[in-house]
């Protein structure tokens, strides 16, 4: 193992989850214990966008009580940002200033957080800084409520996100059930390409407060076949739970609300521009006569950390934590990943995957943890996903709200 | 004290909470203490419909180990309903009905649990007993998340909401301000007249994590001073974070759906019937060149039992048990309320309001909470509403998801 010295350079992408904030905390406290090695640890504001502005955070100012807090607080406490690099085989301009600030800062290990994007760009990187010689460790930790990345079990902030999901579908459950007359309920669920979380909302299923039929969009969707499939529930019982992704396609390769105009002109003369519960609900509208409400889940299931996962915090900060201690070994160009052990206890191993390998190549829901008729989920994704969820972290309150992690976020000047 | 023997019929009515099944199990658990007066507990299936359809559970029946976990369970476990009585003036079918169930099952004593409209019916079938000669004791239950009932400082149900969205609205901030662009936000929150719940996800601004405006039904509003509110902060901070009730009105005295018809053809130039939320976001959209996103906290902030306060909890299960109590004692005609007691801890009394008195007066925010400028809410709210929210229940979970009370749900034949 060669020892590398310089400094650290850590930054938050994509959408923020519940515990992204456990792996900065894993990164940062980790990185801190190696100051024979690592020098200074920087946080870049917004990502990769903060080091091209030379726009960094210098964590060793900060308390370490209050890194700690970071694992009980949601969102990218450092700013998230969605910007797409280029390809650097057609414009080279971001790799070069990139370089130029890793120079000026002596980067010497650079950790990047986020999900199948976000992979991508630290993959870009850190085959660029090889081709030009500058010696770096480049590591991707995985972020994800998608639970979409290649190559690990799951990702960190999918948990959690899916604990949320299936509580708040139990309670709503009881509620949408509670009139002495009849209803249909559409919960609208984040997942652009894949249904993983979704599928979560199956786990209420468990308990018998689950819905009725669930819509992936692994599976392509067909409106008049939906029709069909809630006729037969609110036959029987009267009331209608369904959990859609907002990412389910016609079997055209439509989304939902991409059919709104259609829907309006040519077939059921609405004009709508919702979301895809939306479009669900006013098509619904000229086949039912009840109450149709939908319920969207929006921002709340990616950054309800009150109801975030033990084992998804505790890997989240390994994840980061990993990510260091691999770096510091020697590691580069490899995102951290999970591993289910052997046996029937759930416990974790850590693995590390080239990043050429995660970058850009979807997970999806396997077909066969769905029903034949591609409306409910089975027990093989209980399996997958229970142990997951379990454990209630001991989140800091403060007169019985969240006590966030309060960070000074001392810009760094050079 | 005069001693009357009998039965016990309870029901549940109106929009559930989180915390409704606690007055349950307080009327329950207290009942099952006094078998010397109370011979047989009943409870309504749906409310005031059950009793007249004669559709009622036996609680002797149940375990009193899962009556115990209705104080942690959401929604009305025996079923709601709307159902509004006719005026006993006009017409006195239903109530002839009522009497000729209460006599055939012996109910001696009758305890409703609901808000306004509940405590009106409540009102009127005590006041057409009295008149029919049929010796009962009435009692009420308050019950809402609105917080809008007479002659109670609060009402159960409201400081689990108000802790929901205090602590979501923390969480959608941290969220909602991540990128490093502009956005609007916007809460929706229940409260069709009164703006209590809205102003409680100004708690969050105890934490610095809150709205920046906050808009009231006690407050009538114009779209364009919302704009220009909008505009100034937008143009310190690019993010802007906006609560808004459901139920606000118009100077002209219209809710903002209500708008849209108008606003579609005189002025904005959309076709939409959504939320409040979703008009103001429509609104919105002409007027800022940045991302708008709406959050209706919906069904979610009325029955997310795993933030519940364990005052709320406290307090509703005692009103329960104090209903009967005081009805064995001799009391009818009357709700059980709160009262603070004196003193810098926060403390509750239990009072008791004549049922005409409750029945249809709505208590309002004052204006004195509000800011002048009637777009925030200030520290004399936080003092009011903070007490109410303290303290985590232990809430019984399995497989880290709610257990849920499971009534056997027997129903009584005679």
């Amino acid at each position: 193992m060669s020892q590398l010295k310089g400094n650290l350079m850590f930054g938050q992408s994509g959408g923020p989850t519940s515990v992204i904030n456990a792996s900065a905390a894993g990164v940062f406290l980790e990185a801190l214990k190696h100051s024979d090695v690592i020098e200074k640890v920087f946080g870049a504001a917004h990502g990769i966008v903060g080091i091209l502005n030379e726009d960094f955070y210098d964590i060793n100012q900060e308390d370490p009580a209050e890194l700690e807090l970071l694992k009980y607080t949601p969102s990218s406490a450092l700013g998230s940002v969605r910007y797409k690099m280029a390809d650097p085989a057609k414009d080279e301009t971001d790799y070069r200033r990139l370089l130029e600030v890793f120079r000026k800062y002596n980067i010497r290990y650079f950790f990047y957080n986020g999900g199948n994007d976000s992979m991508d760009t630290c993959n870009k990187i850190s085959k660029f800084m090889q081709k030009s010689g500058w010696e770096i460790r480049c590591m991707g930790v995985p972020k994800t409520i998608d639970n979409d990345l290649f190559g690990t079990d799951h990702c960190p902030g999918f948990a959690s996100a899916a604990k949320y999901l299936a509580t708040s579908t139990m309670e709503v459950f009881l509620d949408a059930t509670v009139y002495n007359n009849t209803q249909i309920t559409i919960l609208e669920v984040m997942g652009r390409n894949a249904g993983w979380l979704t599928a979560a909302t199956a786990l209420a299923n468990m308990k018998g407060l689950g819905p009725d039929l669930i819509y992936l969009p692994e599976i392509p969707v067909d409106l008049e076949q939906i029709r069909q499939d809630i006729a037969k529930v609110f036959e029987e019982k009267g009331k209608v739970i369904v959990a859609i992704s907002e990412g389910v396609k016609t079997t055209d390769g439509k989304f939902l609300p991409e059919l709104s105009g259609e829907v309006a002109v040519d077939a059921f003369g609405h004009k709508q521009m919702g979301g895809t519960g939306e479009v669900l609900a006013t098509f619904l509208k000229d086949n039912f006569d009840t109450k149709i409400r939908t319920i969207e889940f929006s921002l709340l299931q990616r950054c309800a950390a009150h109801l975030a996962s033990s084992n998804d915090i505790d890997e989240a900060f390994e994840a980061g934590a990993m990510a260091v201690r691999k770096a510091v070994e020697g590691m580069t160009d490899h995102m951290i990943g999970f591993q289910r052990a052997e046996g029937s206890e759930y416990k974790v191993e850590y693995i590390t995957i080239p990043l050429d390998k995660v970058a850009n190549t979807e997970r999806k829901v396997p077909r066969e943890w769905i029903n034949e008729a591609g409306n409910q989920i089975n027990e093989h994704f209980y399996e997958y996903a229970l142990p997951l969820i379990q454990g209630e972290p001991a989140r800091p309150l403060e007169d019985s709200l969240p006590r966030f992690a309060k960070l000074k976020k001392v810009k760094y000047k050079a």
